[in-house]
C-alpha cells in the first residue's frame, strides 16, 4: 500500500553521551579527519617509539660475543635502517594506488586472491593486539620501576590502561590525535636534541666541552663459536632490531582517515615519520657505540646516553617521561589499525557483520572492544611481562609485509600493460598507464624479497622462545575467518529471496499454550489476552510442591468468569525444575496434536521498573523463551506485566500488602511464595 | 473448564549431569541428610581448625610486654575456653527448642522481633563471608610458603580454590560431608596425638624422656606502659584469641541437615565439638606456655609444638599437611551457613525469592553462587591476604550470639509462664511447660551478657585496623533487607487478585508494527504472520544509508503479492543507532494514534543453531525488545527464522550462495550487508 518517509532528528541517553560524548551524524564523516601533524602522531608512536628499546635490543645479544663485538652494531643499525626505507618507498606506492587504504589485506586481495589475503589478514590481527600488549605492559613497567610497591598491581594497572584506551577510542579519533600529539612530539624533541648535543659534543664543535668515550674491552669471546655460530647470533641481533618496523604500514591502510587529498597527505606524512624514525635510530646507536656504552639491566641504554651527554637535569628527565608515555601511547595504533582491518574484513563477510556498525562517534565499537578483549586475555596469560610477548612480536608484520609488496609487484605488471590514456578497474582501485612502472616495480620487488627474508629469520631465530604460537595461531585466524564466511553464506542460502515459498509461516492452530505460576493481575491479563487469540487456550501448571499446589487449585476456581472457558492442565513433578515438564507438554501438543501447525505460547511477565529490582525476580520467563525459540513453529507472545513504584496516594487498584502474619498454615509454610513467581510469571 | 492432572518423569541434560550430578527427586529430601560422623566434619571444622592460630594469636600480643608476660596465656585461654562453655550450653537450648532450625536470625525473629533479627542475620552474613575468604586465604598462604614461585598467582589460586568449593557444594551436602570428613578427623587426630605424647613426656609418665622447657627471660617491659594501656593489651589477646568461637553456632542454624532425631543429633554434635574444640585450645596453650615457646613469624606456633614434642617425622608432616587442608575446608561451613540462612531470609521476603529454590542436588544453589561472588570480590579487594581481613572477622559472630541469647532468655521467659500440660505456638516453634527452667534462663542470661561484652571488648580494640568496615556495613545490609522487603510487598500489591480489574488488557488496537531491515525469508515469514493477525500491518524500515535504502526498496517492491496491503514507513536517520527513532515510531502509534489501546508488535528474530554463530549477529530483535517491554500497552509477537547447518543434499528450499564477485556497484559497496541484519532481523 503506502510507502511513506519521514526524517528523524537525533535522541540520546545522558550517560552515554557524558562518556562517549554527543552523537556525530553519518554526514559528518568527511570532516572528522586528521590533519597531518596529528595524523603522524596517532600513526607514528609506534614505530618511533621503539627507539627507546630496539638498539638496546641489538646490542643486548651481541655483548653475548664480549664487548668487542658491539662494533657490529652499526652495521646491523644501518642493514636495519635500509629495510625502513625500503619498506617506506615500497609503501608509498601503495598509498598512491589505494586511495581508499590499502592495507595488505585489500592490496593481496586484490593481487594476489583469497587466501594470501587473509594470511596477511591473521598475521596483522595477530600483531595489532600484541602492540598493544606489549606496548602496555612496557609503559605499565616504566611506572612499576619507580614505585616497586605497586608491583603486584602490574596486571590490574595494564588492564587498567587497556580501558582507559578503549574509552578514549570510543569518544572517536580527532581527539584522541590532540590527545597523543603533545607526548609524541615531546619524545621526538628531546630525543633529537640528546642526539645533537651529543653529536656537537662529540666532534667538539662551537667550543663544547667533549665528551670522553668510556674505555672498554675490545676483547671477543668468539674462541668457543663456530663461524656458523656466530652468523646465528648475528642474525638474532639483526631480528631483535626488527621490532622497529611494527607499526610502519599502519598509514597505508588508514589513508581514509587523513584530511583531502588523503593520499598526497598520507604519503607525506609517511616519509616524515620513515626520516624522523631512521634518524633516532641511527643517531642513538652512532652515539651509543661511539661512547662505547654498555647495555646493563637495570638501566636502559637510552637513559645511559642521555645522562652521559647532559646529565640528570632537565632533558633527562624529560626524555625518561616522555619514553613512558609514548610507549603506552603506541598501544594506541593498535586501536587505529584492528578495527579498521576487523571492518574490510567483516564487510567481505570474514568477521561478524557488527564489526562493520559505526558507533556515536564514528568509530567501529565492535573492532575497538574486541581488540580491548583480545589484548586483555594477552597480558593476563603473559602476566604483563612483555620480555615474555616480545618473541611473538614483529613476525605477523614482516609476514605481511612480504605479501602486501608482492601483490605490489603483480598490480605493477598489470599497470605496465597499460597503454597511454589507458585505464582498468580492479575490486579495490582504478588503474592509469604511469611512467617509471619499471623502477617501482623493482622497489616492491626488493621490499617483498627482503621482507621475506627477514620474516624467515625471525621465525627460525625466535621459534623455541614463543614464535611458534604465531606459527600456530595465524592458521587457526584462517580458519575461523572461513568458517564465518561459510556461516554467513549459509544464512544467505537460507534467508534468500529465491527461495521463498508460498507460506513461510504453516497455518496457525487454535490454541495458545499459557503457563502458569499463580492467579495474580499478572496471569489475569494473560488469560484475558489468550482468549481473544483462541477458543482453546490450555494454562499450564507445572507442581512442585504438594500444598502449593493446593493454594493454586484454590484461587484458580476464585474466578469461575476468568476460567471457564480455559483448560487447566496440570503437572505433578518430583523435582524442582519445572521448566523441562512444561517443555516436554509444549513439544508434545506441537509435534502430536498439531503436527503440521504453528501454536502460539503466551508467557505472562513480570517487568519492574529498574535493574536493582530485576535480580530479585526468577528469570522464568526469560528462560522459558530462550528454550522455546529453537522450535520452529512456536510463535512467543510476552504479555508484559509492570510493577511501578508505590503509588503514593491511595489507588484504586494498588492494596498494599501489610507485613502481616499469614493468616494460613499454607500460607504459613510458604510465605515467600505468597507473590507467586513460579512458572512463567517472571 | 477441565483440570488434568498428569504425573512427569525426569529429564535432563547431559553436561549439567556429569558437573552437577544426577538430579535427586524431592521426595529424597529427607534422606539427603547427614549423620553424626560426617555432620562433625561439616560443622565443626570451622571452630576446631582456629586451633591452628588461636593460641598464636593470643601469645602474639602477649609479647608485646615482653615474653614474661606469656604466663598471662593460659588465663586468658581459660576465659575463652569458658566462653566457648557458656556459648555451647547456651546453644544446646536453642536446638532443643528449636527442632527446625534455629540459627540467631530465627530466634530473634521469634523472640526479639524484626529489627533485631535482620541485625543478627546481616552480622551473620558478613561473617559467613569472611569465614570463607579468610580460610581460603590462609590455606593458600600455606601453599604459598612451601612454593613461593607461586606467590604472584595467589589470588587466582583462591579464586580457584573457590569456585571448587562451589561446585563441591552444588553437588549436594552429603558427598561433600565425605569429602571433608577425612581431613577434620585426620587434624583432630594428630593434634590429640601431639597434645598426649607432650603431656607424657612432659611429666616423665611411662619412663618416657622428659622434655626440657626452653629459657626465656621472664622480664616484663611494662616501665612505659601505664596500667590502662596493660588492660588494653590483656584485652587486645582477649579479642585476637575470640576467633576460636567462630562457627560454633552453625550447628544450630542446620538442625534440619541433620538425621532423625534431629535435635539430639545436633546437641550431642554441638556438645562434641565443644568438648574438641575446647581440649585442643587448651591443650596446645598449656604445653605451648610449659614448654615456654615464643611466637615467631617464620614458624607457626603449633610446627613448633609439634617439632618439639614428636620431633620432624611423620606425624609433624601429617599435622601440617592437615592444618593447611582443613584451613581450606573450614571456609566450607560458610557453605553450610549461608545459603541456609539466605534461605530463611528469603523466605520473610528479606532477600531474592531464587535463594529460596533448591537446585537439581536439593541444595540452595542461590545462596552458593552469592557467596562465592562475595568472598571472591572480598579476596579481590583484600589481595588474599587475610592478615588484613582478620580484624573485621568474629564481630558478626559475636554480635549475631548476643542477640540469640537475649532471644532464649526471653523464650525461657514464655516457658516459665506455663502451666503443667499446657503448652502454646511461637511463629517458628513450640513450647511446652520444663523443669529447670530458671537455671536454663540464667545460662542463656550469662552467655548473653559475655558475649555482648566481648562484642564490644572486639569493636572497640580492632576498631582502627578494620572494624568500621563492619560497623558500617552491617546497617547498610540492613537497609537491603528492607528495601527487598518493600519492593516484593509493592509487587503483591499490584499483583494482587483483590485489586483484578474486568479488562486488566485495554482493547487490542487493529494495528501491527512490524520492523524491517530486508526483504528475506525470515521478514516475509514475520509478514505474512503479521498480516493475520490485522488489516493494518506497518513495516517501518529505518534508513541510515542512501545506498541501502535504494536496494531495499527495489527489492520491496520486487514481491508485489506479499506487501500489496502492508504500508511501508520509512525513516531517514543520520545516526547509526536506528532504534532509538524505531521506538519513537512505536511511541507515537501507542500514544497518539491509539491512547487507550493495546498495540502489537511483531519482532522478525534469526535464531542460529549455536552459540558460537549466535555472536556473529547484531542483536538487534533482543535490544528492542529489551527497550519495549517498559511500555504498558504494547505486546510483543517474536517470528523465529531458524538458520540450520547447509544441507547435505541439495534442497529446494536452499541456494547455496557463491562466493560470487557482486554484480552491482551496490551490492558492491555494501557487499557484507548482502544479507540484511539491520532492523530487527536478528
Amino acid at each position: 500500500m503506502d510507502i511513506i518517509f519521514v526524517e528523524e532528528q537525533m535522541n540520546t541517553s545522558k550517560v552515554k553521551k557524558f562518556l562517549i560524548g554527543e552523537p556525530f551524524p553519518t554526514s559528518m564523516a568527511i570532516h572528522e579527519r586528521l590533519d597531518k601533524v596529528r595524523a603522524l602522531a596517532v600513526f607514528a608512536s609506534d614505530p618511533i617509539s621503539s627507539n627507546a628499546y630496539a638498539t638496546e635490543a641489538v646490542m643486548s645479544i651481541l655483548i653475548v660475543m664480549g664487548s668487542g663485538a658491539l662494533n657490529m652494531t652499526m652495521p646491523i643499525v644501518m642493514a636495519i635502517a635500509a629495510l625502513v626505507l625500503i619498506v617506506v618507498f615500497s609503501y608509498i606506492q601503495t598509498i598512491m594506488h589505494y586511495p581508499k587504504g590499502g592495507g595488505s589485506y585489500i592490496v593481496a586481495k586484490d593481487n594476489l586472491g583469497t587466501l594470501p589475503s587473509l594470511i596477511a589478514a591473521g598475521a596483522l590481527l595477530t600483531d595489532y593486539s600484541l602492540t598493544v600488549s606489549v606496548s602496555v605492559s612496557a609503559g605499565i613497567r616504566a611506572i612499576v620501576s619507580a614505585f616497586p610497591e605497586i608491583y603486584d598491581y602490574r596486571v590490574l594497572l595494564a588492564l587498567g590502561t587497556i580501558a582507559l584506551l578503549t574509552w578514549m577510542n570510543l569518544r572517536g579519533v580527532r581527539e584522541s590525535g590532540s590527545i597523543f600529539a603533545l607526548p609524541t612530539y615531546a619524545f621526538i624533541g628531546g630525543v633529537i636534541l640528546v642526539i645533537v648535543i651529543g653529536l656537537i659534543r662529540s666532534f667538539g664543535l662551537f667550543g663544547a666541552a667533549p665528551l670522553v668515550p668510556q674505555t672498554i674491552s675490545t676483547e671477543l669471546l668468539t674462541e668457543d663459536l663456530t663461524q656458523l655460530g656466530m652468523i646465528w647470533i648475528l642474525l638474532r641481533a639483526f631480528a631483535a632490531g626488527c621490532t622497529a618496523l611494527t607499526g610502519i604500514e599502519a598509514i597505508s591502510d588508514g589513508v581514509q582517515a587523513f584530511k583531502p587529498p588523503e593520499s598526497k597527505n598520507a604519503a607525506q606524512t609517511m616519509v616524515t615519520m620513515g626520516i624522523i624514525a631512521m634518524s633516532l635510530f641511527i643517531g642513538i646507536s652512532y652515539l651509543s657505540t661511539h661512547l662505547n656504552l654498555i647495555p646493563t639491566h637495570h638501566d636502559s641504554l637510552l637513559s645511559q646516553l642521555t645522562r652521559t651527554v647532559v646529565g640528570e637535569g632537565f632533558l633527562y628527565y624529560w626524555v625518561q617521561i616522555f619514553t613512558m608515555l609514548i610507549l603506552v601511547l603506541a598501544a594506541n595504533t593498535g586501536y587505529q589499525d584492528f578495527p579498521r582491518l576487523g571492518y574490510f574484513l567483516a564487510r567481505d563477510k570474514f568477521m561478524p557483520r557488527w564489526m562493520t556498525n559505526q558507533g556515536d562517534r564514528l568509530v567501529f565499537n565492535g573492532g575497538i572492544l574486541t581488540l580491548a578483549t583480545v589484548s586483555s586475555v594477552i597480558i593476563i596469560i603473559f602476566h604483563a611481562d612483555e620480555f615474555a610477548m616480545l618473541p611473538l612480536y614483529a613476525i605477523g608484520v614482516m609476514l605481511s609485509f612480504t605479501i602486501s609488496q608482492a601483490g605490489m609487484v603483480k598490480l605493477m605488471t598489470k599497470v605496465s600493460k597499460l597503454k597511454p590514456d589507458e585505464s582498468m578497474d580492479t575490486l579495490e582501485t582504478h588503474l592509469h598507464h604511469e611512467k617509471g612502472w619499471q623502477w617501482k616495480r623493482v622497489v616492491n620487488a626488493v621490499g617483498a624479497t627482503t621482507t621475506a627474508i627477514v620474516f624467515l629469520v625471525l621465525v627460525v631465530t625466535k621459534f623455541v622462545e614463543g614464535a611458534w604460537i604465531v606459527v600456530l595461531l595465524i592458521p587457526l585466524i584462517i580458519m575461523m575467518f572461513y568458517k564465518i564466511r561459510g556461516h554467513y553464506n549459509n544464512v544467505s542460502g537460507w534467508l534468500s529471496t529465491r527461495t521463498i515459498v508460498e507460506n513461510e509461516i504453516s497455518e496457525v492452530a487454535d490454541v495458545v499454550i499459557l503457563p502458569i505460576g499463580d492467579v495474580h493481575r499478572g496471569t489475569v491479563r494473560a488469560l484475558q489476552y489468550a482468549q481473544r487469540l483462541s477458543t482453546d487456550v490450555r494454562a499450564v501448571y507445572v507442581s512442585t510442591d504438594n500444598a502449593l499446589k493446593e493454594r493454586f487449585l484454590k484461587r484458580w476456581q476464585k474466578f469461575p468468569s476468568l476460567t471457564k472457558n480455559v483448560n487447566l492442565v496440570g503437572i505433578d513433578y518430583d523435582y524442582r525444575d519445572f521448566l523441562t515438564p512444561l517443555i516436554e507438554y509444549i513439544e508434545e501438543v506441537n509435534n502430536i496434536e498439531f503436527p503440521d501447525c504453528t501454536i502460539t505460547v503466551v508467557i505472562p511477565e513480570i517487568v519492574t521498573d529498574n535493574l536493582a529490582t530485576s535480580i530479585l525476580h526468577n528469570k522464568t520467563a526469560f528462560l522459558l523463551r530462550q528454550r522455546l525459540r529453537k522450535y520452529l513453529d512456536i510463535i512467543i507472545i510476552e504479555i508484559p506485566f509492570h510493577i511501578l513504584p508505590p503509588p503514593k496516594k491511595a489507588d484504586h487498584k494498588f492494596t498494599g500488602v501489610a507485613d502481616k502474619i499469614p493468616d494460613s498454615p499454607i500460607e504459613s509454610q510458604n510465605n515467600a511464595k505468597d507473590v507467586d513467581e513460579k512458572p512463567a510469571t517472571d
